[in-house]
């Protein structure tokens, strides 16, 4: 055991990525009954949906979880309240500060870890008073930093920045990329797109098998200009880096992202239409596992990899 | 001794990556005498240049060394003869395809490593009858693959589609870093930048010195329209932001890169018009070391590294 998993209670210091349309209470409950920590992914989820979710997961594992808080969310308030009268153990806060929430989630007892793409972002987190950090580099997939640092440059510069544990993000779907992250100062890591392409995810199935069908090259970084994130190669991807080549202002960029194509991609399986958010590490995916079978799978190669490296 | 180590008769595993107007004869030198690869950069060479810094790198060391050819370069065919004729023990080529020349060096019992940054082209250098392949991500400085796949996605992937020996090269400057590449089943790795802020390399002064003071975010991936580079931040590349928010044509950006840019910057020092090549790590290097001290502290690193994770 180390720091990550006493300080969450939970048997691996492997979190599942909060993910919109991917990750409710199904993917949280398979993760955290596997030893790993769970996570709803609050991003895409009216307040009543939400504390559906967690009131599901609950009655679904006795393991701790954790609800991730995308802070930029217009009805954060209702979610927050929801989270703290559910007493959800672990909240992980993502795109924004943390700061005026900490002492809340402290004071009802739930522990708090927050996003970061950048080691000043990581300070700020720790001065806000947050139990740990999610550093995530360029490779991963959705919401992504401005500054572009990858995942290897990424996790030393913020281990070295803050005395709080660190979970690696970005990159990590094997035992191999976990004991890398390791090898890098982190105590944890945090996978998403491995995730997505799981049984108990709630993704589309076209999703899933599009995610696994993915090769090197097939995601890019985009819309930087507005809130920069790595997508699947895709019509609907076409269309935005067409949108570039002409010249489009941010208005038309927003109208042509338009509302609800993340759900019509990732959770309604218009793999044409729709704005699929995955990871540059799908190019490393190649079947739809359970979630025991992908937290067994990574503590058993990240053990061989560790004697391996010992030889 | 592992198989890199082995394959080209070095101590340790590491290369220090050919970069144009930072690793001269001194450098290459320095790099073998302290039990890695050095390597000299021809790509800003003349062949007369080049043949006079193989010959005082030979007069400066015992141990094998390389010469880094990018293949694209005018004078391909006077260099290799030149490393025919001066027998330099390993060549690092780039920037094309190595299967037209690979049978020339193997006969004259020269190794060949290939620089990729895709799985790809690996099979291609490994079919070609490379012996190893140097595999660089998306946070490496200079020129750059097209995909983006950072070091820590490329790694496994080109691991897993060649048997041939894997150097890692992007975002690595430390023993950690480098413990990381291992964990991701490198068999050695490349570091550029940071022998460019090393008391041995060709860099100017003030490039060492801005190299040491850079920051997270203070580099960016850029001209991919043309060729894409990864440049450390100032007034130049503050140019080229400019001519892309214009709208500017291919022909504009290369009229605008013009030629000498990177001499100016990274050797003669002109921090404002110059063009100044360096990797995302550049961010974690604080001071200008000599070659022995970089590879004795990455050594002494690596091993501390090792016994952490075995704990």
């Amino acid at each position: 055991m180390n720091d990550i998993s006493g300080l969450f209670g939970i048997q691996y210091p492997i979190v599942q990525g909060g993910m919109i349309w991917c990750s409710g209470w199904e993917l949280a409950a398979a993760v955290s009954n596997a030893g790993g920590l769970g996570t709803i992914g609050s991003g895409s989820m009216y307040p009543d949906v939400l504390r559906e979710q967690i009131r599901k997961c609950k009655s679904a594992t006795v393991r701790p979880f954790a609800v991730n808080l995308p802070l930029i969310y217009p009805q954060v308030a209702d979610h927050i309240q929801i989270i703290l009268e559910e007493k959800v153990p672990v909240v992980i806060t993502s795109a924004g500060n943390p700061k005026m929430y900490a002492e809340t989630f402290k004071t009802a007892g739930c522990k708090l870890i927050h996003v970061v793409s950048s080691s000043k972002f990581a300070i700020k987190a720790q001065d806000a008073g947050c139990d740990a950090v999610v550093a995530e580099g360029f490779e991963a997939g959705g919401h992504n930093g401005r500054e572009e640092t990858t995942t290897l440059c990424l996790i030393p510069q913020v281990v070295d920045a803050v005395s709080i544990p660190v979970i690696a993000a970005g990159g990590i779907a094997d035992g191999r990329s976990m004991l890398a992250a390791f090898a890098l100062g982190a105590q944890g890591v945090q996978m998403g797109s491995r995730f997505v392409a799981c049984e108990e995810s709630s993704a589309h199935d076209a999703f899933k098998q599009a995610v696994i069908a993915a090769k090197e090259g097939d995601t890019h970084l985009t819309l930087k200009e507005i809130t920069p994130v790595r997508l699947l190669n895709n019509p609907f991807a076409d269309q935005v880096k067409m949108a570039y080549h002409s010249g489009a202002t941010n208005d038309e960029l927003k109208a042509l992202l338009g509302r609800g194509r993340a759900k019509k991609g990732m959770f309604e399986g218009d793999m044409i239409e729709g704005e699929l958010e995955i990871g540059q590490v799908s190019a490393r995916l190649g079947h739809v596992f359970s979630a025991k079978q992908i937290i067994d799978q990574t503590m058993m190669d990240f053990k061989a990899a560790v004697q391996k490296l010992s030889l």
